[in-house]
């Protein structure tokens, strides 16, 4: 029997989106289990980590977002081909990711000019981490070899947030947008960008 | 024929030390090349992501360190016997390796007052990492199954600064000392725990 799935995360994409999307491409059920804020501090002990997102896979727990989206993409075929695309993928997961918490560092700052000075900084990372991705970049539409893979959907999600902060800037880097435009023409993803929560990040 | 490996890394254990005992407790040649810091501003821009350590395998440069450690736990079969363990054992790497630039953040501090906050607040997430850990981790020796992986030569990379910063820290947590036992006591370890450069971090 198919394994049972239960993905518990707050109700916004970041850290959470690249599992949801590995499901939803290789058409996978899972529970999309959505934590309010409000909930979360009575939660946060019953989390092995004390931390989101955490995936149920028939009842045992797993924690630790990225951890999480490998499992998956392993567990759909999406981790790569080889033991080299794969560690090639990974790569690129670890260097787009940590955008994440910079570009919330940016918009949730209140004192204007520390958030003028925190968004040149991130703005500096932002361009010197795309570049080097568009070069390390495969041209066909795809990060890393010749199909989906779990790195081309997490430079979805943070290049959806990218868009979001400074539209126009993935035009920059044709590569990296030519990847973006391979995921929102997977008929799966864009069913699943259709029907998702729309949320802020 | 075997893959030829050559980690090039700074001369300091951090963030390639597990990659190199992975080689080393599977008995697997690799060429440890040390870069000097300062050969590093002339060599950086040759490098795929501008960052070290880089791994090359028959010539491909991987990058990202932990990346390239899962890579290498990958060809060693020291990654987790199962897609779950895999995935256990994971988590336990993100939430280890965290702690390492915050640790360096104390240690390199120049300003007193400054460096006693860092300490405080790198005390504090300190513990509860060891805490999550020690609760997650197996009682027999290993933080997840009944064998060494990559995971556990991450906690050993992380817990010897620690116990250079805090001498008897480990203490508190008995499953992880237990587990930094058995990293010492395996023989293929203790060699290269033996012969590796004698470096600060």
């Amino acid at each position: 029997m198919a394994p049972k799935y239960k993905l518990s995360y707050f109700d916004m994409r970041a850290r959470g989106e690249p599992t949801r999307m590995l499901f939803a491409a290789a058409g996978i059920e899972f529970e999309d289990d959505r934590i309010p804020f409000d909930k979360w501090p009575s939660l946060k002990g019953t989390t092995p980590m004390g931390q989101l997102p955490v995936l149920e896979v028939d009842g045992v727990k797993l924690c630790q977002s990225m951890p999480i989206a490998r499992f998956v993409a392993r567990e759909t075929g999406m981790a790569g081909k080889t033991n080299l695309e794969q560690a090639q993928a990974d790569a690129f997961v670890d260097e787009l990711i940590e955008m994440l918490p910079k570009l919330y560092g940016v918009a949730f700052a209140t004192d204007e000019a520390k958030k003028a000075e925190m968004a040149a900084e991130f703005d500096k990372t932002m361009s010197s981490k795309l570049e080097r991705c568009e070069k390390l970049s495969g041209s066909n539409g795809f990060l890393v070899g010749n199909s989906l893979l779990c790195c081309d959907l997490v430079l979805h999600t943070v290049a959806f947030n990218i868009e979001n902060y400074k539209p126009g800037t993935l035009k920059g880097y044709p590569k990296l947008a030519k990847v973006m435009a391979s995921v929102n023409a997977n008929p799966k993803i864009a069913a699943w960008i259709a029907k998702r929560p729309d949320t802020k990040f």
